[in-house]
C-alpha cells in the first residue's frame, strides 16, 4: 500500500541535514566591487570528490518531459563521491525529496520540500534524492557537481512507491 | 587620450582564449533522467586553487547600482588561484571586458563582449577582467569560484581609460 507525503516549503533549517539551499538572506550578505552589487556568500558546501578520478563541472538541464503532480516516488538516488547544486534560471518552484545519507534508504525518514521559485539547491555527497523531474517544458538548471568518467550514483528503489503530492 | 572599444556579440570561440560560455548547445546535449531533461554537461574548466588556503563555492550577486554605458574602464582584476563563473539567474545581457591572463595586462589585446542575455561565461584562472557591473538594479547571478581567507585579487590600473559602448 503506497502512502503519500505532502511537500513542505523548503527552508535552510529544514534542509540542512540534507544540504544547503541557495537563497540570499541578511546574514550572508556582503558588499562587493564598489558597492555595485549586493553579495551573499559561500552557500553552499561543494565537495568533488577524489582528483584522479573526476572534476568539478557546470552543466544546464532543459526540462523536456514534465512530470504531474502528485508523483509517484520508487526510487531514490545518490552521488556516493560528490555534492549536486541545483540552481534554476528563471523564476519556477520546483519539488525536492531527499533521505539521509546512508547505506540504505530509511524510508521513514524521506522528506519532500517544495522550492519557493527563488531558491536552488546542494545536496550534499551521499545524501539520497528524488532524480529531478521537470515541472514544465523549457525551464533550466544550472548544475554544479562532479564529472566522472566511471559512475557516481547508486539507486535504490522502494518496495512502496510514495505518493508526493503539493 | 582615451580610446573607444566596442563590445562585440559574445561567442565561445571569440571567448576561447579567457574561458568558457555557459550555453546550451548541439555539441554538448545529452539526455538526463529517463528523458526528462536534456542536459548540456562539463561547459566550463573550474579551478579552485590550492585546497589548504580556499574551497570551491557557489555565491549570489545582486545588481545594487546600475553603470550607464558607455562604461569608462580604467582598471581590470585577476584572480590568481581560480577560476570564477558568473551565469544570470535570468535573461540579461551583461557586458563582458578581459585581457589574457599573464604577469601584465596587455592594453592592445583588450576584449569587450556582450551576451546574448541567457549566456554565462567562466572566466580561467588568471585571466584579467572588468569587475562586473550591473545593467539593472535587482539583477542576479549565481557565481562558481574559490572562497578564501587571504587574498586572491589583482588589480591593474589603466594609464588611459577605456570606453567601452556596445
Amino acid at each position: 500500500m503506497s502512502h503519500t507525503l505532502t511537500a513542505l516549503p523548503l527552508t535552510a533549517d529544514r534542509f540542512a541535514a540534507f544540504g544547503d539551499v541557495l537563497e540570499t538572506s541578511a546574514q550572508t550578505k556582503q558588499s562587493m566591487n564598489s558597492a555595485r552589487f549586493d553579495r551573499f556568500s559561500d552557500l553552499a558546501k561543494l565537495d568533488f570528490g577524489p582528483e584522479e578520478s573526476g572534476h568539478p563541472s557546470i552543466s544546464i538541464a532543459r526540462g523536456k518531459t514534465p512530470t504531474a503532480m502528485p508523483y509517484r516516488l520508487d526510487m531514490l538516488e545518490r552521488h556516493p563521491d560528490g555534492s549536486q547544486a541545483f540552481m534554476p534560471l528563471s523564476r519556477f518552484p520546483f519539488v525536492v525529496v531527499v533521505a539521509p545519507a546512508g547505506e540504505e534508504v530509511i524510508v521513514e525518514e524521506i522528506a519532500a520540500f517544495i522550492t519557493n521559485g527563488k531558491q536552488g539547491i546542494n545536496y550534499h555527497k551521499g545524501v539520497w534524492h528524488m532524480p529531478m523531474i521537470a515541472m514544465k517544458e523549457g525551464q533550466e538548471f544550472l548544475i554544479v557537481d562532479r564529472a566522472v568518467s566511471g559512475g557516481n550514483c547508486d539507486e535504490q528503489y522502494l518496495g512502496d512507491p510514495i505518493l508526493i503530492e503539493l
